[in-house]
């Protein structure tokens, strides 16, 4: 591969949204199904999924939450008893009409069995719980109700893409009871301190943490808070949120209890939910155009040790090397895990595997030759550094500086995203310029210029009217902003903070 | 609670289906739901689930497999394509039939977007993960697949009960394509084998492999393979299977791949799965009348330290003391995790949390009052053992005794099961003895003999008569049955070797 070429065509800056499809399908993370807007996620995705989730229920579980398990299916008349949440969600839903299959006359297999009431395939459980919440809460002292599901949801999706928009997607999603407005707003932002630590600290996503405005909240919910990221084409993409729903579905589904006067009160609650969207995140964020780019802290193996063999006569040598340097490697922990060791004996050049492994992101690579093995040195690549930049090693060295190596992998991944953000995120206080901020010179490559911190009016029409000239939303109020004095960018009315603007995933 | 009491009303003997409705209930594992057939799995239910499936999960990994995961929706042209498997869940089938909900005339929400073709809510995943293989499967180089899913299923069920049958239940299921018949068979038998060893060695459940007759196979294979377990009620429940699907699946999928020889043939593919059921095979084999006994193995919980405190001048004292205790003993490592210890600081009577603790089954509890703190020594209680029996050890010597006293409780529920099973395993030759081991003396409690093992002519009508008449199947051709020559039970015919007839779940 010459100096001016990439692993990855189109480049990130020649076609944006098409590099992704191809930077997922060269590491092989998921691939879409002959099931419309359902993806199948492959084995290497799903291995990041699986570290994604035991990281972040562990964090779930140290903040005291438990988990449970509750039905795929939603009855009709329970999701209508929330006014707002069933509005939401009623153009989306997957409905399950029939429960068996019959010949027709023809001889043709059909729906029978009709329901009497139609069943809704889950978009989110606030009903469902809700409705066995009212069951569990009976007294104060059974506050509060802190439950986690891990679980697959369904909202029918026109126009999907990969991880980031399915119709199907796996999830977790808490649920919570409280005695008070107080705890349950405190829960609110704990779960949003959650989703920042699990985002920054194992996906390497710098994060703004804010507020939803009233038109982008959870339907249903009081407040919606989200954690947003700045995706490589400058889009915003919301990596989790975590809702305040005050008594809208205590009052719904009658989650009622005796408080300490012995009166009947309703609970106060809060949801909150990841999806698999965040490997998408990842992907937007840290790949380049030789693929997919992983944090150490959640790939699913982190070295890959490729044995070059150019003649038969030094092969089991070489292989033995490589087996003895990975077993080594094996027994070292890297957080609470062992370290991944992949060998690769695959009969294939070296350079074809080699380029194997950059697209699908394992954070080191070690290239293992005869003279390597005489010498006891080899040289270690990380991908977070151009494919030729080595560092010679020995094995002692390496198992001496292999964590510290991961750890300074993840850590110059996320100060190159959290500079790439910083540098993209400007205030502007002139419509004009706000105007061609987010006008993009190319069609084909999306890119702009990223988030706009501007002054807001919230009793403008300033969102609509950016939404239909520009495709753009207010993504959040920071929760740091600053009170500053300022006009509305678009109305010129008053306003005492700025919020973020941006195209959006 | 007096000598001649129990925890569970009613008593295994006097209605063992209901004694098992209230171990499940009392010890506050899942409920049935407001979904038709659809059950909640409760934190200390799912807890296991979890120990379960992280234990299972590492059998499959070291056995070369790998996770991914697939649509909850198949299309009916896909499920349609192997005519014995669609006819096997033809009867059972949630069916998504429209995408949306819209008002109707009368302002009443109702299914609206009518699907082209109706999709079916995954019963399992042959049809859908087949169409995947054909894409991923080109030449010998890219077998054998060996492909595990953690994800939920529907079977529409009439008649449900908790853990045993529901209609949306939670499974793995392994599907695996390979290069030759051999191969795929020996895959086969490897499951059939993690399958006992998982069940015998961390859910203490002695189980029987075989394979199953023609009438039990699953819809669409060649051969089915069971490990099956018995109830205390003297059934048998069927604890995983293991199916050599030939290559019925990859035809009708189209997996076919290039051999060495450059010729394109059929792949041979295999199928296992394991369910939440699980759950309620180890509540029935181990629980007794005050509730339900856990292997220490899958328990969510280990120990539980219940603080005595009559006065409120030693209060500060004894909890001091009873967490210094828990610390030290959640350092400990017991199989790959850290010991598990609940300090229950409620505000109850001891009497009341001891028996809250029995019922949930926990395999050790330590209640310690002011008079153990001074003695540094305190009653070490076990759930194996009768509730009263106790034995006195100081804080030393419970950390060096806690891992083999898991294990002893471990090994021990194990004997006991093994025992029974065996004390109710008879040899019967004569057709009236038959019938009479079958027939319960009170169809309450439904205690009949337990597993006859009997000669059986595979071209007679044995199995439906047993089945009309008693409601007994053959559960399996034991794998480890003696070559024998005998009479068919029921016909009289020859056979050559003895099959597990029995009642079932």
């Amino acid at each position: 591969m010459s100096k001016q070429e990439s692993a990855i065509t189109p480049k990130r800056e020649e076609d944006y949204p098409e590099w992704y499809q191809q930077v997922v399908k060269a590491a092989d993370l998921a691939e879409h199904s002959p099931v419309r807007g359902c993806m199948v996620i492959k084995p290497w995705g799903y291995g990041i999924w699986e570290n994604l989730q035991k990281t972040l229920d562990g964090m779930l579980k140290a903040t005291g939450h438990v988990n449970a398990y509750f039905p795929l299916f939603i009855p009709l008349s329970f999701l209508e008893k929330e006014a707002q949440h069933v509005e939401g969600f009623a153009k989306e839903c997957a409905i399950v009409t029939h429960h068996r299959l019959e010949k027709n006359a023809e001889g043709k297999l059909v729906p029978a069995g009709p329901l009497e009431e139609p069943l809704i395939v889950r978009p989110t459980s606030e009903t469902i719980i809700g409705a066995m919440f009212a069951k569990w809460v009976e007294s104060y002292r059974d506050l509060p109700l802190l439950i986690n599901q891990w679980a697959n949801v369904v909202r029918w999706e026109m126009r999907t893409r990969l991880f980031l928009r399915t119709t199907e997607f796996l999830w977790q999603e808490g649920h919570t009871a409280h005695a008070t407005e107080e705890e349950a707003l405190e829960e609110t932002m704990r779960m949003l301190d959650v989703y920042e630590d699990f985002a920054k600290n194992y996906l390497a996503l710098p994060v703004i943490k804010g507020e939803k405005t009233e038109s982008e909240r959870f339907p249903g919910a009081v407040k919606t808070f989200t954690i947003e990221s700045m995706m490589q084409d400058r889009k915003a993409l919301q990596c989790g949120t975590s809702h305040f729903l005050g008594q809208n579905f205590s009052k719904s589904s009658d989650i009622g209890f005796c408080d300490e006067n012995g009166q009947r009160v309703f609970a106060w609650t809060t949801s909150w939910g990841t999806t698999t969207r965040l490997i998408g995140a990842v992907v937007m964020t840290h790949s380049d155009d030789d693929g997919l780019v992983l944090p150490p802290r959640i790939a699913p193996s982190h070295v890959v040790i490729i044995p070059i063999i150019h003649k038969e006569e030094t092969k089991a040598e070489v292989l033995e090397y490589c087996e003895q340097v990975a077993k080594e490697l094996r027994k070292m922990s890297y957080l609470d895990s062992k370290i991944q060791v992949i060998v690769d004996k695959r009969d294939l050049r070296g350079g074809e595997k080699t380029w194997h492994w950059i697209k699908k992101g394992i954070p080191i690579r070690l290239e293992i030759g005869p003279r390597d093995v005489a010498a006891d040195t080899f040289p270690m690549k990380r991908r977070d550094r151009p494919h030729k930049e080595s560092k010679i090693v020995s094995k002692v060295e390496l198992l001496q500086m292999i964590v510290s190596e991961l750890e300074d992998i993840q850590q110059s991944i996320y100060a190159k995203a959290l500079a790439f953000r910083d540098s993209h995120c400007k205030k502007v206080d002139d419509k004009e310029e706000f105007y061609k901020f987010f006008t993009s010179k190319d069609e084909q490559n999306e890119i702009h210029g990223g988030f706009a911190l501007c002054h807001w009016n919230e009793e403008s029409d300033a969102e609509e009217i950016v939404k239909k000239d520009l495709n753009v939303t207010i993504r959040c109020i920071p929760l740091d902003a600053e009170v500053e004095e300022g006009k509305c960018i678009i109305s010129g009315k008053k306003s005492v903070r700025r919020v973020i603007f941006a195209k959006s995933y």
